[in-house]
Order: structure tokens, then sequence, then C-alpha cells
């Protein structure tokens, strides 16, 4: 039989990184491509202990019986004085609802507010799993100009007043691909023309605990006086991606809309996950954790900038990642990076080409390197094969 | 702000059950009105057993790092076996995709098939969160004349021929709400019938397990010819909620495009849920648990219909339920039984009225009793107190 497939999914094709880790499983490859805790810093024996007896010491109904669609008691009476410590929000339960990752933040926000043709706007590059959700929506993703220090805003006004966007996607602190960190400044201006113009702020932010040096700047989310800003916290980067956790908070309106989304897609978040985050924030895990992943990545950080410095040629520039998971670079003429990308597979080293992350196509010339996931060594070896094939 | 929300979320509101459920949650009140597993049968100690030092056992890639989407490699293997013993399916690797629930795949289905304006078929009474979903996707839902054998195929050719339906939504084993089994007969009839009008099918399974007489039937897909039919099993009711794992089974193209969804909505299904699944599938653990609950479960409906026999008003008329969870009853006239819901709920009683089910909003006399969940005392106590208010 002829399938007809929906108008919102005919042309949408997969992810490109979900289809390049497929790739990468199989074989020997140094890979920079994802995006990707490092199996080393996982919290084995924390999660292990958390879960030793855990159905006994909490019960059958608290560990497997369907959960409360807005998320389990216990971990929202958790979240608070994590949110408050480690995010500068105050959030009550009527802010709160559970997801499973925050990817299903950005898939519910764009359900509520997302009609056909409607436009967000992404930072350019963005996430490239933004570009992919806005088009199951048949919505129309346009970038905004950026710099390390945050979105150009005039840009900004400019396409809000031209394109009359439904929502704004934005990951603040160590932006994913780019790792930059919008300054403070950056974060109340966006705030403010946000709010002017009636345009909802999706705040992505899985990657600011993990800072190597600076200052912690307060989110986005604290500077709203609208209610226009979702915020979305994640704990697939801090403590483990399968769990499947992560917090939205925002207004009870739109809290109620993505309660009915989670009823009608996957009921509840699952009971067991929820329990090993609850636990890991009431003691100090989490603290430890970080403590413990922190100058690990810090560590692969200088490593790979270092070989990148030794091995690359001269005219490749990257950034310097104050945190977070990636270095972000390019080359100064407009080469495409895809054939090389295809070349580097065969010689067993993977980058993720930067194109993938703008919303026009463009940024042939750039691209994403993951350094949490790689072993020192491998980072050695594999900048070096680079080197040799860009020099 | 005024939220300007999307068409298709601005008029769906809360799932009935849901929002009774939360209600439910504080008080003493004796609950029909849901579908759970009782807490005595949830397998607390085998799942204890399965993760008391899992992460050790199976390595931290593979309990605590991002999963391919389309699921758990050794799942997979496992649930092969399991399919061909208990559901007479035969899946290849490319058939299958690991889901959050099967709900996950009501709403990928959906997505999958349902333009706005698209009519999908559903045997009246139906699941009640199909009218929710298909409500997400501006969808319409048709309901198809039904009995304790199963949909009227007369009606439903009908109905495909007057509405060019996307899809048919069925629960052919131990329907909910109406406990009713498809003859197999009826089976066969309904797949030659869609396959020749080119309507796709979603075959939900959540029940087949729990069954409490007669023989094991085929499911529909086991006739499918023409790759129109989406099977999809639940973990939910056999082993837990809380896991959120189900499993599709249906062409590799329309495992595709599920594929695309499941990446741009929550990335993949928890792994430690998977590997609890699996284990589960993998010994005799799955057996044993059945052996338990199923006579649990036949001496709670042998419980309550006697109840209802002796408390009941005689004009009121329910089903046999050969498996699942559910009686469904009627009263001859036609009643309301809203304000009687409320009334009982005074009263500390919950059944779930049956017009929540219905695509159109009719079957006002109709209720759903849940008996899984119940105690034999609560059951005893709580018909007798429903016995008092109809008689």
């Amino acid at each position: 039989m002829t399938f007809t497939i929906s108008d919102r999914l005919k042309n949408v094709s997969g992810s490109a990184i979900r289809e390049i880790f497929e790739l990468l499983k199989s074989g020997d490859i140094i890979s920079f491509a994802g995006g990707m805790p490092s199996a080393q810093t996982l919290p084995a024996k924390e999660i292990d202990d958390i879960l030793n007896g855990i159905v006994s010491r909490y019960g059958a109904i608290e560990c497997l019986q369907y959960e409360s669609t807005f998320g389990k008691a216990r971990l929202m009476q958790s979240l608070k004085p994590f949110l408050a410590e480690y995010k500068n929000l105050s959030a009550e339960n009527e802010n709160m609802i559970v997801l499973s990752g925050a990817q299903q933040c950005i898939d519910f926000a764009c359900k509520t507010f997302v009609n056909k043709g409607d436009v967000v706007l992404v930072q350019n590059p963005t996430y490239l799993s933004v570009l992919q959700i806005v088009a199951t929506y048949e919505g129309k993703c346009v970038g905004v100009n950026s710099s390390e220090d945050g979105l150009d805003i005039k840009d900004l006004e400019e396409k809000m007043r031209k394109h009359k966007p439904k929502l704004l996607y934005a990951v603040p602190t160590f932006s994913n691909p780019s790792s930059g960190e919008y300054t403070l400044q950056n974060r109340k201006a966006i705030a403010e023309l946000t709010a002017r113009h009636g345009v909802m702020v999706l705040e992505d932010d899985p990657y600011s605990e993990i800072r190597f040096e600076g200052e912690k700047l307060p989110p986005l989310k604290s500077f709203d006086t609208a209610g226009n800003i979702i915020y979305v916290a994640s704990f697939s980067k801090i403590i483990s991606p399968s769990l499947r956790v992560a917090v939205a908070v925002c207004d009870p309106a739109i809290i109620a809309k993505f309660n009915i989304s989670k009823q009608s897609t996957d009921v509840c978040s699952s009971s067991l996950s929820q329990l090993i985050v609850s636990e890991f924030l009431q003691g100090d895990a989490l603290k430890k954790h970080l403590a413990n992943i922190i100058p690990a990545y810090r560590k692969k950080r200088d490593k790979m900038a270092e070989c990148i410095k030794q091995h690359m040629p001269a005219s490749f520039k990257c950034n310097a990642a104050r945190g977070g998971m990636f270095l972000w670079g390019e080359f100064p003429d407009g080469r495409d990076l895809m054939p090389d990308f295809r070349k580097l597979i065969d010689k067993k080293v993977a980058f993720l080409p930067g194109t993938h992350f703008f919303a026009g196509g463009e940024g042939k010339n750039t691209m994403r390197l993951n350094f949490s996931n790689a072993s020192p060594e491998q980072i050695e070896q594999g900048v070096r094969v680079m080197g040799e094939h860009f020099r």
C-alpha cells in the first residue's frame, strides 16, 4: 500500500545528528560529532546506590504506578531549591511541569504556539533539532544574527517586526553549537524586547552548570515581567541523558497547555527516573558530581584547544568555550566542509558540519567539535588526523 | 501578556480521566474510575532485583548514555520471542520501534497520517484519550457502531466510503472501555476491508495477556497483507505503567516516520526502563507475574459482578469481561449519569461516566467500572454505596 503521509511529516527528514550517531556506533571512529557526556563521567555508582532497593524503600505505587502528568510531587519539591540555588529562579508547583527531556519542551512550545506558516526565530547557528521540530509543525525558522556575546538586538527587533514570530528559541548560556554566552545586558534587552512585541521565548538551559570560568549569569527568565518566557532545565548533561528528565518553568496558563500535550503524548514521565533525579538533588550528589565532571571536561577542552593550535591550519578559528561541551570553529574562506566530513569519516574521525545548525543552511565553512565524550588520547589522535587532512 | 495559543490546542481541554485522577488522589474515595494495575500486584520485588547493581552489571553506557531512537538493541532482541509467543507476530528490527508507552504510538500515528479536518474512525465507545489526541491534530473522530463481538462491518464500510478516513483506531482484545473481544471473523473482515479502502489501522493491544477465559485470538496485524496495520503492545498493564515502554510493529516506511517523530519529541526512551522490560522478557518473570495477576484480577472481576447483581438495580446491565480491567454497564433508560457521578463522589465512590468514551458524546446512560485496582473489600463497599444510590 502507498502511504499518504501527513503534510507536516511528508517532507521532514531525519535529524542529521541522530543519523550520524547511528553511523558512528559501528567501527572505531573517534567522534567529536555528538553532544554526549563521557562514559567515564556518568554517575554509575551513585545511580546504582539510589536504585538499590528503591521499590521497597519508596513503595510500589511511588515507583511503579501511573504518576501525575505534571510530575512527581517529591521531585517537584526537590526542584524548587535546585532552581533557586543553581538557576536564580523561584518556582511554585503551578509554574512547573516535569518533561521527558528538554526536547519535549521544544516540541510542546511549538505545539502550543506555532500554526502552519508561523515563524520561529532562532539564533544563527542554533541547536539543530529545533529546525526539525519546527518543520513538524509546518512552521518556518528564521535565524537571528549573533556573536559570542548574544543575539544581535537590532537584527532581532527587525525580524520581530518583519516576521511577527510566535516564538524565539534561545540557549543563552553555552549555546549549542557555538558555546557563546549572552551578556547580562543582552539578556535584559531580549527579555524587554520580546515582552514588548508579545513574542514567546523558549530559554533552553542544559549546559549552564558546566562552567569552566567566569561568573554565573541569571537566566533570561529572571527578567521576565510579562510571563512570555518559558524556561527549561535538563538533567541530561549534568546527571544522565538516559533518564529523560527535564523541568519547564513558566506561566500556569502555559503549564496547563503543556499538561494537555503531555496527557496526549506520553501520559507521564518515568517514576524511577524522577526519583533518581530527586535523590540526586536532595543530597549533595549533584554538587559532588559537578565537582567531578567540570575539571574533567575543562581538561578535555584545554587539550582540544591545544591540539587544534598545534595541528590545524592557522586559518582555522575556534572560540574559547567558557563552558558546555563544544568548540565551534570556522575556516575564513567559503569552503564547504561536507566533503571533508565524509573523507574524515573514512579516516576514522568525525566532526559535525556546522551547516546543519543554520536555519538557512549557511555556515558551510563551520564545524562543531565535541570535547566531552572523547578521551584525551582520542582528542590528540583525532585532531592530528584532522590537521593532516586540512593542512 | 495574553497568550495566542495555536489552533490545534486552543480548544482542547484536559483529559477527563486525568483530571478525575487528580481529584481522587486526595481523600478516601473508593475508585472504580481509573485503569490502573493494583498496587498489590505491581512487581516490586522483581524490579528491585533487576535494579540491584544494574549499572555495574550492564555498564554506564548501556544504562545512562543516550540510546538509539529506535530502541535498545538488547530490548529489541527480547521483544522478538515475546511477540512471537504472546502475540502471534514475527517482527524484525526494521519493523519495530520502542516507544514511551502506547499513548506515544497513538500520537505518532495521528502525527504521521492526520491532516487538519481528516477523519479518524474509532469504535463507539473507544479509549477516551484517542478523542483528545485526534483533537490536537485538528482531526475529527467518527464512531463506528460496535457490539461485544467487534465492529459493525457494514457501518465500518459505510463510514469508510463516506468519510475517507486516514486511520481506524481499534482495541480488538478487551477493548477499553467495553472489554469486548472482536471475533476471528470480525478481525479478518476489518483487515480485508481497511486494506481494500487504503485506510491505516492502529491496533492497540495493552490487555490481551490479562485473559480470564476463552481462547487467545490472533491480532488484526496477523491478517495484514497490505502493510496498513500498525500494531502496538504495551508493558504498562502487564509489568508497570511507570516504565513507559511500548513497542510498535509496522511497515519500515512508517517506522521511519515514527523515528523522526521520536527524534523531535523525546529523542529516546529511558534505558533503565528498557532494560527492566528486557530482563522481564528474557527470563520467566513475565510468565510468573501473569500467573500471579490473572487469578487476582479474575477474582476481583467475579467479586464486582457478584456485588452488582446483589446491590445494583436489576435494570442495570453489565458485560461479562472475559479479560482486561473493566466492566461496562448501562441503564436501559436514557438517563444522564454525570449528576450521579458527582453525587457518588460526595459519597466517596467514583465510577467513570461512559459518555467520555463516545466520539459524539452519546452514551450518557453508560459507565465504566474498573475492578483491577480496588481491594475485594473496597469493591463490596463501593458497589453497595452505588446500589443504595441507584435503587
